[in-house]
């Protein structure tokens, strides 16, 4: 990643995020930690495709599964 | 990216630009920052895919995902 | 890319070529730019693979999405 | 992966770990090792993602399989 | 690509090969480039799929979407 | 391949591992030699992956197409 | 590959391989040459996935198509 998104990135530790994935899923989360592979580390995750969420607990994500990932918006 | 094809993305900051993704859908938002590896961070972003549009706020876009990013017209 | 293959493609700045996709779909533009990973920009894009055509404008398509590029013959 | 995911890693060593994998099968173990290619040996691995579970025993899973790793809470 | 398996490429340059593609399809041209990404480069391409041929003209073919290349016989 | 994982392996060389691979299938055989790609060889390899088996000899199995490999228990 | 498969694949030049492709089909041939991505040249290459055979002649397979290679048995 680029210095400016890594930055970006670095701001949302702590923050819930919201995670679209590849296989259509969407995982949520507290940010804990990312590499330059965007592998990605949540706390607190679930899996709210459906209605019904399923609790994950503390994963880490292969950053290659991923879509896109909503940020919280900055305060300034 | 090639430096000139750099260029014409960093031309595109702070336009909207659409996107055109591997999976069929359609995302439209602010550029805010890109990668070599065409990694996105978008503002106000939103799934234009179906008529009623998906509003999904700051995010940032793996660029393995993409298919092409329609650039706004260079005013000169 | 090989030099010659670069330089073939060099040559087809500024003239129209026809993009068959991965996706199946075909489009097709003027050439502007393209870099060693295939990522090419196109002016006056157009998704011709319906008989209505759709227009792209100004588009930057990443390279991996392509199975072939019709070339304009080079005029001796 | 980047020190801090690859310490979480290291601290799950020895503890059950759940794989989710990208082919929707959900694999459970005890953790034993990991390269930065999120390869890992896993030992009294089974498959859980049928109500029977199938015994693997000792295995070696390749890490572009992973969709996500469930890791232990770390006590504290 | 190992050297012997460059200079049997080179020797094809300039004769017809046949390009077997992952998507099922034959094309058929007479070979003009190529490089080590086996990204090549025809000349009066036809995609001879179906009975019916269809004309592509000068192509550059990505090489990730290649399965096999039939060459021509070398002379001896 | 880590180290120890890489240990691991070489300790199952001249022994029975089980592959299952990323189609579906399975295979078995003596593990060989393999390499930091996880290509492997095996010998007296079989398909058991249904219950009429097919032998295949003496191969060398490409590893992206690996999912696991089930190593045998470690005698100490 | 690793220099004990390098030399394995080395010892078939010259012999009737048996390909394994990722699309379920088998190719047969005689092994000329090979590189480190298992790109493989063949002679005499016939596809025997069905019950007819079909004459492909001299070929340059893709490496990245091949799921095993089912090698001759060496003599000693």
């Amino acid at each position: 990643m680029a210095d400016e998104i890594s930055t970006l990135m670095a701001n949302s530790k702590g923050k819930v995020v919201l995670l679209r994935l590849r296989n259509d899923k969407t995982l949520q989360g507290v940010l804990q930690n990312f590499d330059i592979h965007m592998n990605l580390t949540l706390e607190t995750a679930e899996d709210i495709t459906e209605e019904k969420h399923e609790q994950l607990g503390k994963i880490l994500l292969r950053g290659d599964n991923l879509l896109a990932v909503s940020l919280p918006e900055e305060e300034s």
